[in-house]
């Protein structure tokens, strides 16, 4: 019996948190959070039978996101299994990892040379995080292993339903696909941009042969999603390709209000960002024969790992590898962008509206939201915030049904581990 | 027992013409046909075991492309059942298609306002043409319905199997949201093409929302494609995704030597044009429960209906609304692409070599193309092969099972109309 944990916050229905665990109890085994003391209660005006409906639980605790911010990640870390030393998660895939690289780049260079400088930049091997997704759902794929018996291993490598995992590969090189899809479409620029030399590969091959090599991402994609004969796996993705479009769509076409909206802003990181991750996540944990709820858990891990990447991003745009303001590439704020950082801050100085609604885009607008963003706790929220969704991230995988097997334990070691260097990598 | 009859061209293996007819016997009462008298041979080097795994058919017969050419589309329509008045083929689905073109056009206006331009522009209702691959397709799904009792047209509509229908009407969406889709991302220009002010619906709306607005429609059909839930038709349709992109890449990247290829062009043609038309017939054959022989009739309809517009559409781009050469926009020539009619001179005048390898750029060079086709038989020939695969597409509807209802029998007629309209029409 599972019950899920809803993390309470301001930010209304859509922002919800939402995650399972054994037992309420184990809540409190693990970080000593508080249970809110509103068990069955009502929250932002969301009915208890339509948490049950959205949430498909009949017990669920609610959490007050502001206790679990206090205590958040630290607290979960110490009373968790990582107290050992720390995995390297690139390490316990790196094999299949490479074959999958070089597989998605020969794809490219066979079929359209002209491509070979963007199948090389994204592609390449070495390049630190270019992997990042197949990564996270090869060790995911692991970590949901079941029936494995224990022995060492390698052995238990060799030992895995090797159908199983290929089709496991399969969703990391599909994911990894559309994702470098979404980027190149993202960045097809237009008139004015190449006018201004705006910097981005787009810029060097061209909109038409950008389009033209996400086309043939998303084509391939599709046909290997086909290929794969799950209608459930083949609704997940396709699902995530509307969420990238939903979210680009929410980037270019908002208003002022949408713009100062820090729901807003949460519900397009997760279309543009997270949605890939829990979906593919959740796909995977499917094609494991995992059931409903495990599934659910494997899609919070995707889906918080997501967003906890997106809002450290959001803050080393402004501070860039260094922990001062300002260094970063401002590439957001110059873009018309607002993150989390000028929201949080925006909550502190409303006077920040006005520049906001200009789009940065008057003399000395980028130099006074900075000003107003040292000047408040918008930086430290918003690392906070991440903070919050990497341990969530960690919760989920912790909630995993039991195993025996040291592989697993050890896959699942990386996943919680992961979590934590998203938050605290510098670039 | 079908035999599949094969038709010889000197095109080699790709561009075998196939079709499916109830006997060999039927081919002669049709039209005449002879056999070419090697109906067991081999032929372009490819030998009857390879005939057989390719075509998956026993028996087959040859007819010689040449002589299938002289008596081709005028010997059918002799010998077949159009002696009556011609059908409106609109006027049979039209409720259908004004639903489905709404429909989509409030997706658009309703998910991206800013794109109320171009949907106005592709689904507006009463526009020629816009309307042609759902009205094939939902033509298609009536032609293919089977166990309907003979009543009245009207009652008939209703005994549908209304479910059925709905996933038919859903291909047919599905179909023109992935044809729009391919027209905004080809037409996508890059800096080169916007300065010389090259005009397009893109150059208007900016790159960057034409590629958003595909993308949108792509994953709208992706997850529309989805809830059908069903793994053959998702693998059709994400293949005629790959097609589009093949095709796409063929045209952009090639060696002198492809680009003055027949065969090449009419890989390309298939890629880019016949494949979302024959895969998608195939899909509403699929959806009404037919059997693979008569899926594959379909596939053959939609496969040579595409094939003869697009050989149409590159003659009406020299000749225009007028039978004089030069008249229509020489949009082709002037983007450097060569089509059939070009290809066919190329046959009379090896002159015409350097002019193709140049992509017609030195001055002049459009004009001393244009002179060959005129002294050659070009233009006719290309007419001719457009001709011959609309008579093919009209055969595969002529090889339907038999069916009483004479709502099934109006339809089945349409579709050969069509196949004529496609090759008679001027613009």
């Amino acid at each position: 019996m599972y019950t899920r944990c809803i993390l309470r916050d301001k930010y209304s229905r859509f922002n919800l948190r939402r995650k399972f665990f054994t037992s309420a109890k184990s809540i409190n085994a693990l970080n000593g959070l508080p249970d809110s003391g509103n068990p069955r209660g009502e929250s932002n005006g969301i009915s208890q039978f339509e948490i049950q409906q959205v949430f498909r639980c009949k017990e669920y605790i609610w959490i007050d996101r502001h206790k679990f911010h206090d205590v958040g990640f630290q607290a979960h870390h110490k009373g968790s299994i990582t107290d050992e030393e720390q995995v390297d998660p690139f390490s316990l895939v790196a094999d299949e990892l490479s074959i999958l690289a070089n597989r998605l780049r020969s794809m490219i260079l066979t079929e359209i040379p002209k491509l070979g400088t963007a199948a090389e930049y994204f592609f390449k091997l070495g390049v630190e995080g270019k992997r990042f997704r197949p990564m996270v759902l090869l060790l995911m794929a692991s970590s949901l292993t079941i029936g494995i018996p224990e022995v060492a291993a390698d052995c238990l490598r060799k030992g895995l339903d090797e159908e199983q995992r290929l089709r496991q590969q399969r969703i990391a090189e599909i994911t990894e696909m559309i994702h470098v899809a979404s980027l190149l479409h993202d960045d097809v620029l237009d008139d004015a941009d190449t006018r201004r030399g705006v910097g981005s590969l787009n810029f060097v091959m061209g909109n038409k042969l950008a389009v033209l090599a996400g086309d043939f991402l998303l084509s391939r994609a599709s046909v290997a999603l086909a290929s794969l004969k799950n209608t459930e796996v083949v609704e997940l993705l396709s699902k995530v390709l509307e969420h990238l479009v939903t979210g680009e769509i929410m980037q270019m076409t908002n208003t002022n209000e949408q713009r100062c909206s820090m729901e807003y802003y949460m519900q397009k990181t997760f279309y543009k960002t997270a949605s890939l991750m829990a979906n593919s996540c959740k796909a995977i944990a499917l094609i494991a024969g995992q059931p409903a709820e495990v599934c659910m858990l494997a899609y919070d891990y995707g889906r918080n790992l997501g967003l906890a990447y997106q809002l450290l991003d959001d803050v080393l745009d402004f501070t860039g590898t260094t922990a001062s303001l300002g260094k970063g590439s401002l590439s957001d704020i110059r873009q018309g962008i607002v993150t989390a950082p000028i929201l949080f801050a925006l909550e502190e100085f409303p006077q920040l509206h006005d520049v906001i609604n200009r789009k940065f885009k008057k003399p000395g607008d980028i130099d006074l939201a900075l000003e107003f963003l040292g000047k408040s706790d918008g930086i430290r929220k918003a690392k906070q915030l991440a903070a919050q969704h990497a341990g969530l991230a960690a919760f989920s995988v912790e909630s995993f049904p039991p195993s025996e097997s040291e592989y697993v334990k050890l896959c699942r070691k990386a996943l919680i581990d992961l979590s934590e260097k998203v938050i605290t990598r510098t670039r």
